[in-house]
């Protein structure tokens, strides 16, 4: 049976204002009427039971988390003591679906991405669940062909085909780290590259005996959580466990250094929505440009991101151009499109300055 | 004996959106702790006592200004029922303090500028009282020397110094309308143009004088409302005969063409804090060339002003140059330095698409 992990970290600083400590990015909504998280486990609907869908967040996040997916089972949610990357995130998903199924197949994919069309998204997974009922031992990956030379994500580097007629399946090549520009723009024009856009598909088993043999402590600390599992010394069990597990991302800690890696070219729209740029691919811009979610008068205006979340709040500008202003109640921001990534190290100076509670 | 007169007009769109139609820029905050138009009653203290202290404002605005200014007698406050520039409001004081004090001297200023320090201020009116003591007829301006070649001030040439030993004071030779750049860089460096800042003393039956010689009709007007002063029917009577009078500034309709005006140079600092970028030369720029007056964390953040009027909102900025940022509770401006002029445009904009509501 085909399960979904959700996996809902995120810590918010890449959409501040509007993202907080304790409203990241995924629980936000920022391309349309819902969160985030909401489109993502919308994305499921009719195709993945509510009881097969587990999301993994952490505790700061669980009770928001609840009162946005009433429909999540309680149980259905994983909550982490403790933030530790990836691999623990999906080894804990592994072995708490493991106990009821023990021929579960995972579909992992991030809270917080766009994907459209969902049939599409839907085919390209059941294509890749296909793959691994025929071979018991891949690890499929999902690629997106680049659209541009981002800098921003890591590359696989696809090899040959997969036999057996899956199109678009192929073994990996290679994967690579975020490359310089120059590079990006290379990969980009060979065709032989894909983004890794951190949604995979595996059996539950095998990711286990592959993080058994990489990360052998990991796996020895998840199998020390499997009796408390449905019982009452679970949560204990959790915060004594989890913290002292490796923070490792599993790209990092199975998929680079384990065979029978596949990647499957994702035949569907993606968007990490990485940054507030993206609202510009995602909500489009008007005739001069801008890409306006607030009540908005402006004159000489260009290249704008201009967002309020407060209705009732008139944000005016007047001959500027690549700006981003997001206004909140409590904190605005005005920065220069080109210095978005500028906004780690604004949000650390906001840390610095003792202003934390904007944070 | 002197009196003071001050405007207090003001429409409330160059400081948007601190300032709004209900709030001019004189009922401000903007430099200092006190309001603008406290700052310019406080200027007279120990000087002109409230009693001969005259201020004229419009109907919207009276209520506020009572409250900012509990020491100003109830009687003092002359309350236009709309606006009609500065002609009419100066005949008006004229009438209504000649009516106590037939041989009054006025001093006429505007509630909305920067004088500094007071006592330099002091000593300046009083020797251009003197001079009105010796001749009566004269109409005296203030004169400020040039500290940059500004485009968006009259220019008063001055002429032939005065005989009689009053030190600073010329004969007017002629007025300039606001001149271009190139202009108003020659008019700096000749050393014979001053900026007319709108401020005078003259006697008022003198000016009255010059109102029924250039402007008969308005001076007529004027003296339909001399028997109803003091009387139950003046409000009335003001409703009836004000909104007549010609829209007209005292510069047109008397300075320009009247004999015996007279220019005084301004020995007092003066700011007529005219638009946003002012705030810069009054609160001062740090390191970076900010002027900052709010919570504020910025990086690569240079020649900006930032403001904001709730005490409790963060303003981050980030890779931005020469910008003007203003938060309030309900609208926020982000607006290039360069483009300030446009605010103007902006606000009738923001009226245009229906947004009055924020004006």
């Amino acid at each position: 049976m085909l399960h979904a992990v959700i996996m809902a970290g995120g810590s918010g600083t890449r959409f501040w204002p509007q993202s907080r400590r304790d409203r990241p990015k995924q629980l936000l909504r920022l391309a349309g009427p819902r969160a985030m998280i909401q489109a993502t486990c919308d994305r499921l609907a009719g195709w993945i039971e509510p009881n097969r869908t587990w999301l993994v967040t952490g505790a700061a996040h669980a009770d928001e988390t609840r009162l946005q997916l009433p429909e999540l089972p309680r149980d259905r949610l994983l909550i982490e003591p403790c933030g530790r990357n990836t691999a623990p995130c999906i080894g804990l998903a592994a072995i708490r679906l493991l106990a009821e199924d023990a021929d579960a197949v995972m579909l992992v994919m991030p809270a917080d991405h766009v994907i459209e069309p969902p049939a599409e998204f839907r085919s390209a997974v059941e294509s890749a669940v296909d793959v691994v009922a025929r071979e018991p031992e891949a690890l499929v990956l999902f690629g997106v062909p680049p659209t541009y030379p981002a800098t921003g994500f890591g590359y696989i580097e696809r090899g040959e085909a997969l036999a057996g007629g899956e199109e678009r399946t192929f073994r990996v090549e290679s994967f690579r780290e975020k490359p310089d520009y120059t590079t990006a723009a290379n990969y980009q024009s060979s065709g032989r590259f894909l983004w890794n856009c951190g949604i995979f598909v595996w059996r539950a088993e095998r990711i286990l005996a592959a993080l058994e043999m990489y990360e052998p402590e990991m796996h020895a600390q998840l199998d020390a959580l499997r009796p408390a599992i449905g019982t009452e010394s679970w949560t204990e069990a959790l915060a004594r466990e989890f913290p002292q597990m490796n923070s490792i991302s599993i790209d990092y800690a199975v998929l680079e250094r384990a065979e029978g890696v596949l990647v499957r070219e994702a035949t569907f729209q993606w968007d990490d929505v990485g940054s507030w740029r993206a609202l510009m691919r995602l909500l489009g811009t008007d005739d001069d440009g801008n890409t306006i979610d607030a009540i908005h008068d402006g004159l000489d205006t260009r290249g704008c991101i201009v967002r309020s979340t407060d209705a009732g709040h008139l944000v005016a500008t007047l001959g500027v151009q690549d700006l981003i202003v997001v206004h909140t109640p409590d904190a605005t921001l005005v920065a220069h499109k080109s210095d978005e990534d500028g906004l780690r190290r604004l949000v650390a100076e906001i840390e610095r300055q003792g202003h934390e509670r904007f944070l």
